[in-house]
């Protein structure tokens, strides 16, 4: 049990007003949040909950288990029981709260059953929003302390990056390699699980890969992919034995108190071949560049666009952020509780960039049949420009093989 | 790329044909299967796709990305690309199947706002039906190759138990043993990744616990939840430290080509009360009480109760599958593709056991403030009774310190 809750209370309630002045331009009246990283974020717990925003004043969290748990959790003052989801309104009736006329759910991620059930046997005759954007508007902003718990999880990153130079070596399998990573992150504190909020989207720490399943796609929706060890999770490091003379991509995400940053760097054992490493400078010329052009009041898309002018203009308009069928419209991501956060800087996305935004950028190439020439880092906007929260220098290690 | 599919189509055709029987049964005359597991075992692919399922002949695996991964991945006859969701009634006609009716969705899981851009911008005018029950009980009878998988994830998880007496030494914390074995279960093939189905159910290979740790709820739907070492993912290990004379529960799921099992061992350092030795004893009357009683006919809610009346008769009424708020209404669960799989070992749940079902079946103690005295095996039922995949020897492990 946690003895201080990990948001205070004013940090709850900056949240609630933030969520309830977009509640009110979307003529909204009330929310029932349920979805575990809304959740944790509005209530500071992750029991077995949901949590009703009203348009004003202090929500109510109705738990169903477990209560203590969640009373030692939390700072909200209303943490009550709840004994089933179709006592919700007369609980909510109960402490004071109007049932709302039109109610926000998170449709996003919510699944249609249980949608169905709410709307039709718990609110009948309550009309529905969705308030998931709203609510992943909010919580794009970050404020101080999350910025500080990315730093923590990019150093923790950092300290197991760094020791890539002494475990990679000819020879080994990109799981072997990958195995190891995973290990140290453990012991450097990450939780383990990886969030991501679209449906079907799954992360296992990230995927390490190397010469041809560097330009392997998956249903993982990034510019890599890889080939997994099985078609049940065809995404990540592969049992492919890793040589000399080959990109081999370490993309992994750390995690401090269920905040991740997400960092790609590039290793060779012995030496790479001049064309790849021509690659490797386009995509530092790509990266640098990202980091002048991103500003507050820039458009996602704008960023999007300038990058693949950028690509194309060194030569690299086929290769960028993937190859064919499997070229994925963006070039970066928002990234906090869940890896796929707002904003996303993807192709025509008029979303403006403001300070308080964490995401990462990762401009890539792919070379099919050869692998992909990648570089990746977590920024935060600041009302300066980007300030880069991961540490590890970017650039490509040649290892010399012991 | 898996130059052999997973699943050969043989295979396919019988899964195609169970469901297409459900599905008349239902009155559904077409279906659209989307989420990850279920795409896997109808199609032995996991791309980014919609398989869409007619009520006779073969299915229609139309893949966003990578279609050159699933056409390689698949021995499905029709797999050809999809441009966008939109097309899909314009596709599936255009390879002469006929648009339903009655469309099958997969309504436990797919999320709100894809279920109404589905139903009411793809497909107007057309009924849908909840699909999922029926995918669900297809998938719950496993056939042989199934079985065997489920077998070598229960070696796996064996190599893996029976070095805990050699890891676990007193001062250690419940997280430094958990990465311990996370990291074996790796090497030893597992795939990190753990699929549940239930919306908000999040899992990190399992949970190691010790003392009060173990009698600590969770979000988790278990008996036994943990703490974690973080609010932002309040399960499993914890960073206690572990003292001689504690309960120390590992239950791990091991995981073969996407097939999991489920297990849970009881350990101790030095020695253990007398009272939590007679609890562990009670466990095993119950726990072989119960392979007895699992047969073939027999439904879940019955030998539900026939364990809830054992455990009481035991003395151990309020202790058992939880105390107070957080008392859990089942004693096992189907397992394979997701932890959380038919047939649910429930109260009142009139489903009847039939061969070829695969489950975990875990009679758990819990002592609040104390800990938990549990063990759990994961079977398939055959006509001859219940076999045990799972091998770990199921004494509890007094172990002397070194």
């Amino acid at each position: 049990m946690n003895a201080t809750p990990i948001f205070k209370s004013d940090i709850l309630k900056a949240r609630t007003q933030q969520l309830q002045e977009k509640m009110r331009a979307q003529g909204i009246d009330g929310a029932l949040i349920k979805q575990n990283a809304d959740l944790y974020y509005f209530s500071g717990t992750m029991q077995e909950a949901y949590l009703f925003m009203p348009l004003s004043g202090a929500p109510l969290l109705m738990v169903r288990r477990n209560l203590s748990r969640a009373r030692a959790e939390s700072s909200l003052e209303n943490v009550i029981p709840l004994g089933s989801v179709r006592e919700i309104p007369r609980t909510i009736a109960g402490h004071g709260y109007h049932i709302p006329g039109l109610l926000g759910l998170e449709m996003d991620v919510m699944p249609a059953k249980l949608f169905l059930y709410l709307r039709d046997d718990v609110f009948p005759g309550v009309k529905i929003a969705d308030v998931s954007h709203a609510i992943r508007e909010v919580r794009m902003l970050k404020s101080p302390l999350e910025i500080e718990w990315l730093r923590q999880a990019a150093e923790q990153l950092n300290s197991v990056i760094k020791e890539v130079p002494d475990l990679l070596r000819p020879g080994m399998t990109e799981l072997e390699l990958s195995i190891e990573l995973e290990y140290r992150l453990r012991r450097a504190g990450h939780q383990g699980f990886m969030r991501m909020r679209a449906w079907n989207q799954e992360l296992f720490f990230g995927h390490i890969l190397s010469g041809p399943s560097g330009a392997e796609p998956s249903y993982f929706k990034g510019a890599t992919g890889g080939k997994g060890i099985t078609p049940a999770f065809s995404q990540g490091a592969s049992n492919r034995v890793i040589s000399m003379g080959e990109p081999v991509s370490i993309d992994l995400g750390g995690c401090v108190t269920g905040y991740m940053t997400d960092q790609t760097r590039m290793f060779a054992i012995g030496f790479l071949s001049g064309e790849l490493k021509k690659a490797y400078e386009a995509v530092i010329e790509i990266h640098y560049g990202l980091r002048e052009k991103i500003r507050g009041g820039e458009t996602c898309g704008r960023i999007y666009e300038w990058a693949c002018n950028k690509a194309a203009s060194l030569g690299y308009a086929d290769n960028f952020m993937g190859y064919g069928e499997a070229k994925m419209p963006f070039i970066g991501h928002g990234i906090g509780l869940e890896v796929d956060e707002l904003p996303i800087f993807s192709v025509r996305n008029s979303m403006r960039l403001e300070a308080g935004m964490t995401f990462a950028i990762e401009p890539k190439l792919i070379f099919p049949g050869v692998g992909h020439i990648g570089v990746e880092d977590t920024y935060v906007l600041t009302p300066e420009g980007v300030e880069v929260l991961t540490t590890s220098p970017d650039e490509m290690v040649i290892i010399t093989p012991g």
